[in-house]
């Protein structure tokens, strides 16, 4: 009782600090979101995405390659007892950032080309995504085949389609570092890409239309199959030929307007807009940026040029925006990569293999090259990479069965993340490698 | 039983949409964001931004007015059967996009200031800012006497203190956009502001603190007040001091770094850490990111700017992060407003009182101002704005309880929020009006 007594003029001096944690919550949450771990997470990313760039690029490498090791770094400290940062990677404000650099990279790289360069190597693109989508498939196909015999053949099928297509990030990043995203390599790879995101959807589809074909002892309808591909299709047209109006229309609506600031609103709402349509079509918001990159033109908004105080371009004007959320999606998608996965021995042989079939599968990308005089290695190279398309293939095969199998169990679903960290992280020194010859 | 097996041929089918549905979320969350509606909310906010700024400033007015009007706009279509746009205010990445916007926009108006210049307006800001706080007080304290005499006496003291603190971000945008924020006139405004903001922490602390001691029968304890005191004081002291040390060996560490970009990702980090400071300090992030630019001075960065492909400035680079993401601040910031509380006519005698309250109890700051020949209505304008510390204030108040009644009751609440808005809307034409006499 006495201890009580004792206590009680602390009793208003406990309210005004319950009080003052309440406060401190409510400003750090004027919306609802609480900013203290994004404003740490960006100041640790920043720094960390700066330090392995440099680091890299003091040794003739592509900065994305150290963001990436920084992310893996980071991500997994928690491994070694200090889990400070593994949560970083499950910040959704912070996947947002990343997604919008991506997108920015992808704009920007578009924005170095256009539909008339992009055609004249359109032959070649089409040509490269085929070769690029089918010789992964069967490499897949076969260590499938070999390391787990007693699986369903639409098992061995299924974990070749994920070999199928090539994540554009890291290439248009490393192509655009050296400044050889709008050469003629550069334009087929990320052509190709392109085509590629497309023709992976039509095998996932395909592939798990076959299944549920298979497990309701059915056939696989080939009408849903035409509807995946027209939407696509229809799509990438529309955004070419109605794009390109009304990018026209709307800078010339712009220019009219009063203001600064306004060059940089309109291509950016025109960007996200296409980037929209894109992931409505059923693609990657991604193939929507650099849709809208590619159609926006600089004689569109000459106008608004002109009246920028310092004359940016476009390119001057996203500099900035991508210098600070790019390295976010990099040192992000480093950050999800759990290196305990190469832990387990048992995986590493097969997820070895897979890997071995994903870069060779893509070599064969360079036949596909019509061009003479093009560097077809580079090409092969530039298609390597993989990245999320992968793992979402992935992870829908998880939730897939077959005759009451899972179509990817965990050692397989291992395996595919070995494989999208190990091309990833190869490319870009062997682009560089190849590209500075 | 027949219809069962006509459908028959549509399993597949439905099967396969059902796993396109899953495939389309798969492709839209990878990391589980969602950036369709983020995409959505991008490109109407962008382009409804430079509308509503556009037809501002064709009437030489500021663009803010006209973000905030076409966000109010958006959000109450739905008063008028169009409920389209009024979820976009509770989307949780957008409003990380405002923060970060609101946060480069502060850090834009300290870089145009130094420790130097502040300290020189340093006593008339002081003067300013303990006038903008006390008198608002007292006049707010009135009104709240006059409509609800039953109510308790703090009560009415709550209500005042809601009026103290002064919302920085819609005056130093109106200054930035006359490019009057580096004038002795918005130095002073600024500068007062920030102190306000320390000012009105310590007072939200002594009213709760009161009320809590109140309804405990105890009495407010007043080391918790020094408490709270030192920490702001001891943010304000070491940003300025130890942030000085820490930029410049941060400069200088990242001028030795290879690579592009250096220097606006270390600015951004440095300008990020302070306001995680300052939020841990208790203050608004905003102060932070505010005393960032204060401190970071050129001479620290001369090296990187020499560097850069363009030798942009700081500015330069920062320019088109706050093109982008300041409009989404404003814009969201109307997008919250709900005009059916004005709707209320029980509530609107007194909202109108509280208003004019706010507005005459700042005019008092024009006294404070110590140096002659300035324009001393022009601070007093500058310092009407009331933004989140005033809700926030009545948010607190709406959880506390004296003598088993609210504080701040729905009335008052609602009466608070129009309070916001008015101030919030009739600063930009005033300001803009007596500057550019």
């Amino acid at each position: 009782m006495r201890t009580l007594t004792r206590l009680r003029p602390f009793v208003p001096l406990m309210a005004v600090g319950l009080v003052l944690a309440h406060v401190a919550r409510a400003a750090a949450a004027p919306g609802g979101v609480d900013m203290l771990p994004v404003l740490e997470a960006l100041v640790v990313i920043l720094v960390a995405a700066k330090l392995g760039g440099s680091l890299f690029e003091r040794f003739g490498q592509s900065a994305v390659l150290g963001e990436l090791l920084a992310g893996i770094v980071l991500g997994n400290l928690t491994h070694v007892g200090f889990p400070l940062f593994a949560e970083l990677a499950h910040l959704p404000a912070l996947e947002v950032l990343a997604q919008l650099g991506v997108l920015f990279l992808l704009f920007a790289v578009g924005l170095e080309s256009d539909v008339g360069k992009m055609a004249k190597v359109g032959a070649s693109a089409m040509l490269v995504a085929t070769l690029g989508v089918v010789t992964p498939m069967l490499r897949g196909w076969g260590p499938a085949r070999v390391f787990f015999p007693t699986h369903d053949p639409l098992t061995h099928w299924f974990v070749g389609a994920t070999l199928a297509a090539t994540s554009v990030g890291i290439t248009a990043r490393v192509l655009g570092d050296l400044k050889r995203a709008d050469s003629p390599e550069g334009r087929i790879i990320l052509g190709a890409a392109v085509i590629d995101d497309v023709m992976g959807l039509v095998v996932l589809a395909v592939m798990t239309g076959i299944i549920a074909a298979t497990n309701s002892g059915g056939q696989f309808a080939a009408m849903d199959l035409v509807v995946i591909v027209a939407k696509a299709l229809g799509f990438l047209v529309a955004a070419v030929v109605v794009g390109r109006l009304v990018s026209k229309a709307a800078f010339r609506f712009a220019s009219v307007l009063h203001g600064q600031g306004l060059l940089l609103s309109f291509a950016l709402a025109f960007c996200f807009l296409l980037a929209l349509l894109a992931q409505m079509a059923g693609l990657a918001a991604i193939v929507g940026a650099f849709a809208a990159g590619l159609v926006l033109d600089e004689v569109h908004y000459a106008d608004l040029k002109a009246r920028d105080h310092h004359q940016r371009d476009l390119h001057g004007l996203l500099d900035p925006l991508s210098q600070f959320l790019v390295p976010i999606f990099f040192v992000l998608m480093g950050l999800k990569v759990d290196l305990s996965v190469f832990g387990n021995l048992g995986v590493l042989g097969f997820a070895g293999a897979l890997t071995v079939a994903a870069i060779i599968g893509k070599q064969a990308c360079s036949f596909g090259v019509l061009e003479k005089g093009l560097d077809k290695l580079a090409v092969g190279l530039g298609m390597i990479p993989r990245g999320e398309v992968g793992l979402i293939f992935a992870q829908i095969g998880a939730t897939l069965h077959v005759h009451g199998e899972r179509v990817v169990d965990d050692a397989v679903f291992s395996a595919v993340v070995v494989m999208v960290v190990l091309t990833t992280v190869c490319t870009p020194p062997l682009l560089v490698w190849r590209l500075r010859r």
